[in-house]
């Protein structure tokens, strides 16, 4: 399976599969600067919420490794303000704000600058290993839930390539595969920018797994012709009552799935969820470039220079449409989430 | 307003604007050979259900001035066997095997070949006729569903370009637009082949129309936050019971609208109703090439090689998610349908 990031100890940089060359070429990319972290995380080349955080906290210890001030309170305030820089890249992932968060705790309980680089190393290869056996506890409680023969729905890429490893919406269909469970994924494209057709469908078909690709507006059709079993997808953020916030395009099939009567689950580790916030209406969506709509991935113009655009990255999600939260702690109903929270 | 297709008396030629080339180069093609017709209508170079109709019926004179048999006998039958190859470019709309079948009768009615080619030209003129006051009608009921400052849901394009002028589902818009109404449309992109971003926003566009596009899976959102009045879209075909076939994507438009109580009509001149069958069920779905979602439109790969791909080009939605059918003969309710029938 894919490793979609790591840290090279010997060159002390973050190494990411550059997600914007897949599925044409399999490209890694060194980030040791805070710049190329920032951009690698503003154009998805690093994408997906966990392995944004991860990527995130392992970036932001190889960039302090090169942070040239030798006093503490120096160290400290550079670190902060990189941090701060970093954490301004995509304002809707949880993942990302929790990630720079710990960095800074982690900074602040060194003294000295070297104890302070200690600290930030350990608790960056804390996120790393946490995220690892949190997708794989992710892709055990969600593997019951599949059951032999299962056709499962899924939206946008919540795989390994979002994670470190295996991924969150992905999980219980690795885990299934693992136990020689016989499951078909369909994988909506996820316009604009494809992370289904170019991701998820990458991943799944390297790790031999039986996918079709429609485009977003079809899985309606499949649900009405019972061709649809269950439907798993990732998430960006989960407020406290359980609305949560996922690639746009979530809500329709949340909505589709509820008039079809088909489960929807939502994977979500507990990274995603924001107990700041009481429900989906606090959540900043960010919204991108009208080009990612108008002009085809290889910049072909597709509509009219004169058109108006609406381009959000995520929608939000009431709690009423969700039949279970697939967490690292089990899977909670919609009305179990707060209590869980 | 764009003129679609029209018949060119000097040189006894169908033209038609060629819609592939939409949004980047308005390019006429002329057409009086069955290949051409045929691939024209295949390809979606001539798309839109009513404009498949009248063109087919236009093309289909065209070809006729030019078939070399003498005999009544074998005029006739070279002009059947030509009728059944134009009506085999494309299964689901019904307008296209309407207008071959009134072709073929109007053939039939004259004795001589002369004679026969006089009815052909009588048929197809009228049968363009039609198609410009039906969708004129249209306007005129649909027009009064729409109130002012609404904003209009539209999914693929039923506009001028899928008729002769004026359009169905966008017939309305154009009304209101005529009448001064203040009216802004929101245009789904349509996957695969982006009939909404480059058809229905190039037309509404250059009509000066206020157009927003959003790809398919965003139109959830904006009905969630309250930016959608109502949506009207076209149909190819529609059975007895009001069940009918619209490009993919419609169902998914009718169960967001049935969600979020959003009024959800159809466009639905009766040369699209099908009372040969009763419901949805017995709609033949075409099923198009897979290149269509895994290569972009200027042909770069999109997806892995390896993927399975389902790509139907039309859906089926109940009549029971129909708010109102928009007919040139006024708008009925999916309980007054099967009588209007």
């Amino acid at each position: 399976m894919l490793r979609t990031l790591y840290f090279d100890t010997n060159t002390g940089e973050l190494v990411i599969i550059d997600q914007t060359r897949l599925p044409g070429e399999l490209v890694y990319k060194r980030i040791s600067a805070p710049r190329d972290l920032f951009e690698s995380i503003k154009t998805l080349a690093l994408r997906g919420a966990p392995a944004i955080g991860v990527g995130a906290a392992l970036g932001l210890y190889a960039c302090a490794l090169r942070i040239e001030d030798v006093t503490p309170q120096g160290f400290e305030y550079s670190f902060e303000k990189l941090c701060a820089f970093i954490a301004s890249s995509r304002p809707t992932a949880r993942d990302l704000f929790y990630a720079c968060d710990r960095m800074i705790s982690a900074a602040r309980r060194g003294v000295s600058v070297s104890e302070k680089i200690k600290l930030l190393r350990a608790e960056a290869f804390a996120l790393e290993a946490e995220n690892i056996s949190v997708c794989h506890a992710i892709g055990e409680y969600g593997e019951k839930l599949i059951p032999e023969n299962a056709t499962v729905l899924t939206h946008c890429n919540a795989g390994s390539l979002c994670a470190v490893e295996y991924g969150t919406a992905l999980a219980p269909i690795y885990e299934a595969a693992a136990r020689k469970k016989n499951v078909r994924v369909v994988s909506d494209e996820t316009r604009p920018l494809l992370q289904g057709a170019r991701l998820t469908c990458y991943e799944l078909c390297a790790a031999g797994i039986d996918t079709t690709l429609i485009c977003d507006n079809m899985a309606a059709g499949l649900m009405a012709a019972g061709k649809i079993d269950l439907a798993i997808v990732g998430c960006d953020r989960v407020a406290s009552n359980g609305d949560f916030a996922n690639k746009t395009g979530t809500l329709s099939v949340a909505v589709n799935c509820a008039y079809f009567g088909i489960p929807f689950y939502v994977a979500a580790p507990s990274s995603t969820i924001d107990k700041s916030i009481p429900d989906g209406s606090h959540i900043t969506i960010e919204h991108r470039a009208a080009e990612e709509v108008t002009e085809n991935f290889y910049s072909h113009r597709m509509a009219p220079l004169d058109v108006k655009v609406y381009n959000p990255a995520f929608d939000v999600t009431p709690a009423s449409l969700v039949t279970g939260y697939i967490t690292e702690k089990g899977v909670f109903k919609n009305t179990e989430i707060s209590e869980f929270i």
